[in-house]
């Protein structure tokens, strides 16, 4: 079973994901890894996953077979499991508790060459459905508090397999980061009465100095205070808090705003390694009028190193009024 | 000039390093880099660093010649600079300020083939003395509220030069996760009027089963909840705030400790990637009761992805008490 494990002093959790559990020399080899090889994610390969949760396939296709062109499954080695209790408990000291939770693994295509950017709009609106989908089914479950959807491409963003999949992973307790933003905007609430992401949209399309890109309900920008050159935010411009409320339009809107912005970063910086990482409220909350859900896209072109480790600062080479100028000009 | 800007949601500050500034091409360049080639970093090679700040060399050998043994220089591409105001403005509603502070370099061999690791304990207790007399130097400017040091060995680490060298950045706010680690264990001495650090000592030497390495006045361990396999941290037993007041004798303890650490990681682990970083407290405070200086050192052997973006959890295949196991039977 894996084990949260809380830090005393900063109280950041941490998953012990001891199922994965590696010696030393597995480390040595990870580092000399070639990509390529056998693909567990291909048609023809769905007895290499656990049994599917969810797939888009004709009706008379039976599961785990071929024929699908959008598959979900558990993750073959969970960083946490749906069974069992939580089972808070200390020891001197220190908090921990069972690592319960979900996490599955969201095949975006059949096809191995195929990534998400190239996708064609409709492909993306079915992977976006089926994030809200999963999210909905997994509030049932009041265990569980939080649902992180995230998207790792490339090795050098994470990824530990090519073909182009999204990842979700569902936690019993609300992260840190989720916790900070919350705060943070409900602070600003507080003291405005307005949302700050509301109020970040409205100076960000009367400046139009970081503004990538804005279509009817959804506009992208480069942040004031980016970590990374060409992070991306995406942002509905109509106020939400939760993402599993939008509407198949509001899918369709965003469908085609990643689609623009996938295709401008990937011509910009020729198919980067990335991460995106969706920022949405806990799910077992009603409605929000302080949190705005949001996409984080973030290219990964720098490495993050024992600063950033030490401060929790970023140290950003590009600024976001030149990252967006570039992403301006390229026409898709 | 550098900006440093304020994430307005979460309160998080980046440097905005313009003078580094990169237009896209450059990163594509970046991600296909060999090492090797030119290196200003040694002996002859003097004048392709800005002017030293100290040096340890002899008697009679003039500045910036070679003949040094360790040499301290200012980051030719700084992410923060010594001159000028902090300037503290709005833009809308968002916070930014001048890139006011300082970066050093700290190069702590002339060989270009030694890591920090191959140097002796004598090697490695000089190091030491110069980061202690850089942040006595540099806390005369009271502007200067932090100093960082760390050191990024490895491309993967961060390093983008290959000679062995420690960095220095003072910046002009207490970085973020140094307010929540001295916010944390204040909480902590708040309702237990004991440091929270002394207690892991405690506790860590009772229990024995993540403890790495133990001698008459340092003790390195793997934490309760590291975010990485092999995360190691180095205490000193006696309780101390600032790691700028170590004695000579307290600093040949750890020269000796963190000897030892870099043997036992470079057997098990064949001289991974890592990043080290010294906690300690901010520089213009008096001794604190409820904080413990310590260096955090972080093999690189996972990579962040998009669930630690979004969440500030960290999944770690491999627990403190296996890692603890495999360095205590590593005999040096």
């Amino acid at each position: 079973m894996p084990e949260l494990r809380k830090d005393p002093v900063i109280g950041r959790w941490v998953i012990i994901s001891t199922e994965r559990g590696r010696r030393p020399s597995d480390f040595v080899h990870i580092r000399e890894q070639k990509r390529g090889g056998f693909c567990p994610f291909c048609p023809g390969n769905e007895d290499k996953t656990p049994p599917e949760i969810f797939a888009i396939r004709p009706p008379d296709s039976p599961p785990d077979t071929p024929g699908w062109t959008l598959r979900v499954v558990p993750n073959k080695y969970p960083a946490l499991r749906v069974e069992g209790e939580l089972n808070r408990r200390g020891e001197g000291i220190y908090d921990m508790m069972n690592g319960v939770g979900a996490h599955e693994v969201i095949i975006e295509t059949p096809d191995h060459q195929k990534t998400l950017g190239d996708l064609d709009t409709t492909g993306i609106l079915e992977t976006l459905k089926v994030f809200r989908e999963r999210i909905l089914d997994l509030r049932k479950d009041t265990r569980l508090k939080y649902v992180m959807i995230f998207k790792n491409h490339g090795a050098e963003a994470g990824a530990s397999l090519e073909h182009s999949h999204s990842q979700l992973i569902a936690t019993p307790i609300i992260p840190k980061t989720v916790i900070e933003e919350m705060e943070g905007a409900g602070k600003y609430y507080g003291f405005k009465e307005r949302c700050i992401y509301c109020d970040i949209i409205r100076q960000e399309l009367r400046d139009g100095i970081r503004l990538v890109y804005e279509e009817e309900q959804f506009i992208a920008i480069e942040p004031f205070a980016p970590r990374f050159p060409f992070e991306t935010w995406i942002l509905p411009k109509q106020h939400a808090s939760h993402f599993e409320n939008s509407s198949d339009d509001v899918l369709r809107h965003l469908a085609l705003t990643l689609k623009v912005v996938l295709q401008k970063i990937n011509l910009a910086l020729q198919d980067p390694p990335y991460n995106f990482v969706l920022h949405t409220s806990p799910m077992q909350e009603g409605p929000l009028d302080h949190y705005h859900w949001h996409i984080e896209f973030m290219p990964k072109l720098t490495r993050i190193a024992g600063f950033e480790w030490g401060t929790g600062f970023y140290i950003n080479p590009t600024s976001p009024e030149d990252a967006a100028k570039y992403l301006g000009e390229i026409v898709v």
